[in-house]
């Protein structure tokens, strides 16, 4: 995500300067502005959670606003100075980060730009899209790109694992949906389906219950069945996260022909000769 | 599932483009068959989960008895295009996918043969039945047989994990039934059952809930005891598949003709001979 | 549980046989033995379930007393047949499958000898332990000891972590009882407590839920604790069953001192020299 | 936590034997004093237990105070017992295990001082962090010690892994209040947040669960990312929990000085020098 000081050469002083602040955490002031960034990334979003609550809203609204305004600007400068820092400000704009800030900044100036007659539901919820600066704050979760690594790796596998279920929820769904009719609960297929994924991961609301002694045999298999199921994935995970945490080098040994040497050896462990 | 072309031989010129076309997926025109049964598929699950939201199958029924008709037809012909590609129609009629097939195509059928006197929760039944369409999928799902050959090789386990689970559901479920009384919504030792599934499994819907200190003390055990159980199942898979991928070399001993040996191994370790 | 042939050389023909029969599954009579045992467990089992339902008890009453009155002659007469066949039959009758099979007879005759003037619900107790009978077919389960095994291994680390989970529900339990009081379902205490472990093992019935946003955000943190902290269990179980399914002899190559070698191995894998 | 006998030279005889029995358990008097703590603690526990259930307040509340009196007194006795034994006091008093003793002790005292006119509420709080004194049993858990390294080991990943949750819980909490809005009981973010949590651990209270076909889609999706994601801190924890086990040898290479090599090299991997 951090273009190398290499590519900066070319840029003016002030530019370069610019970039370091903005787009490095080694300088005191890059720090300083990664951990102002953070602050108003979690001032906004207490702001939006904050002006949810009817009781807060009618009394601290107009402070609300204030704060909102305040940072929204704020993300827009920051916006404004991203663009100008990057040598190529149209690939930093639509890169992920690029649209997280432009997300971050957009849903204030749009709930003002709406004429008022728009109804009052569209207009909370675009301001509401504000949360999402929640995720400007992922810059900082170096360590969630492994386990994103990790998951890629099992993405196939995990793929075929939401297929299972969503065939087994969608079949059960089905026999429920027959089984206890729409007198219970079940009043259509989508619904039974909803149950049939409450019920197999193990969440289980108790909204829609079955109440047949028939119903209640297949909620029990289908409960087992979850609670078993989720061995696979797990399995799948620690398999995966195992392998990645020990390699070892397909190098054979020149004079013995030994393998399994880790991949930092330098030398044989069996014989000593040199790898 | 898909025969090798050398058995093809003998076959006139339009039964092996035929099969072609059907059962393999390397040529243009196969790809797109296999996109189109796919689309056809999702097209008549969606079918029938509309169809079973009153609200829609009110104001769409005749469009959905439409489009049910045209997929019914499709997968009719589907089926018998099946039938005339392979070399041993009978062999493909009883086989998994076969039976699937001709699922899929039944109930439609079986809906229009019988007498308008049945019951109509009979008629929709078996009309439900076409939700069974969605196993076609499965065959897309080439990944799905790694997981199931996992599952497999711990079916042993797995039948005695489901056997200990059911046992003590079924102890408890007995001494929940004699703590809390019909009273308290354990009415039966069946419905009991249920319940000690519902908590031991995590699901807890809360439609039936222990009331008294000794059920609630009781309750709780089952639910730790529940709660740590999971780290069985998911240990064998964890274990089953961490085994699966530790490499094991596929050379014989070219003295004793043993098998098993590690990659890294450079004498066969029964007989000591050179591998 | 069998014992060996050689420790019936004295006893007099018939009792050999029988003891045959009753305890080992190698003969044809003695498989015909265990398959009869299994099936009067299953049905002993179906009538104490059945019993329990009203419906059915008002209906078939005098049904399900004549089975369960054969059922309980015919496990009296296993009992004394096991209690003869074996050499020292004290020693069988307090071992845990003789305790078992006392308990799968008692409860019958017990409930007939208590007075009329006992009040129902302790006949009905009595009666009701006959679904310990389940247990007599854990014999067939021999798989589960190795089961047991991983599980007594971990025992400790077990015991640490269910201690842990108690402590923190405690604590927790205590504080929810503070925060949201009597007046929301938190009347105590040991209810908390109850309420605690509901949670944390997410089984969440919804009996009782927190109200206030304090207490809420308590029960949010205790959520992602217990959600977080099954991996604890698990990881365990884990690395004991990997560990158990890979035995890896200690002994050195006398030749070239290589390790690692599997426990069957009778040659270095290195450099061939006999171990 | 035990001061090695070493550092007691310097102590007159009596401090020494003192010092003996309250820190030490290999001498039968240490063992006594550990048994007599434990019990007390857990006395004390269900005493804090009981007295919170109004029945057993009511009839046996005089009975409740005297044993809880006769414990903090015990406990004060223990805690004056401890600072007297060791050499450095203050040290002992800010540790975490002084700190667990004084809070043993503190709510009991601090119950009387308050003015009568204080709330209620404020009293019975402090006398319920009584039931802190649990953690006073932590140090007869030395394995625990063993299970927080493996956790430690992992904190980032944790980290990481919490950071996660709480942004898709955020994001889904958000979505939910506008799809389903305050008339289905999602009345404010915060609520929605909670109710993301409690179907993202699987809980499933059903206090506010989605009513809106489309909020139900949503929530199916959230619980199955719910359900799957469980395996990342449960895949994590094996993996470390599997390389805790894997043994590495504690030789370092004469030649060079590096560690870390596995139990069967014989000769060094970096230098190749014979181990």
């Amino acid at each position: 995500m951090r273009t190398s000081t290499a590519a900066t050469a070319a840029r003016p002083r002030w530019r370069e300067r610019l970039h370091e602040v903005i787009f490095e955490a080694d300088t005191p002031a890059g720090r300083f502005f990664d951990l102002a960034l953070l602050v108003a990334i979690a001032l906004s979003v207490a702001a939006v959670l904050l002006e949810s609550v009817a009781a807060i809203r009618e009394q601290y609204g107009p402070t609300l606003r204030i704060v909102e305004w305040a940072l929204t600007i704020g993300f827009t400068v920051e916006y404004v100075l991203r663009l100008v820092a990057v040598d190529r400000p149209w690939r930093y704009a639509v890169s992920f980060y690029g649209i997280i800030d432009l997300l971050a900044i957009l849903p204030t100036y749009l709930a003002l730009l709406l004429p008022v007659t728009q109804p009052f539901m569209v207009i909370r919820g675009i301001r509401l899209l504000r949360v999402f600066r929640v995720l400007k704050a992922a810059q900082f979760l170096r360590e969630a790109e492994l386990l994103v690594t990790a998951l890629r790796a099992s993405r196939r596998k995990i793929t075929v694992f939401l297929g299972g279920i969503l065939t087994v929820a969608l079949i059960m769904g089905t026999l429920m949906y027959v089984v206890e009719g729409e007198a219970h609960g079940f009043t259509s297929i989508p619904r039974s389906l909803y149950w049939a994924i409450v019920t197999m991961t193990t969440v289980g609301y108790g909204d829609i219950a079955p109440r047949t002694p028939l119903g209640q045999l297949l909620a029990a298999a289908l409960m087992i069945l979850g609670y078993s199921i989720i061995a696979v994935p797990t399995g799948i995970v620690s398999a995966e996260l195992m392998q990645a945490a020990r390699p070892v080098s397909r190098q054979a040994c020149p004079a013995c022909g030994a393998e399994g040497h880790d991949v930092d050896a330098a030398h044989c462990k069996y014989c000593g000769a040199r790898l």
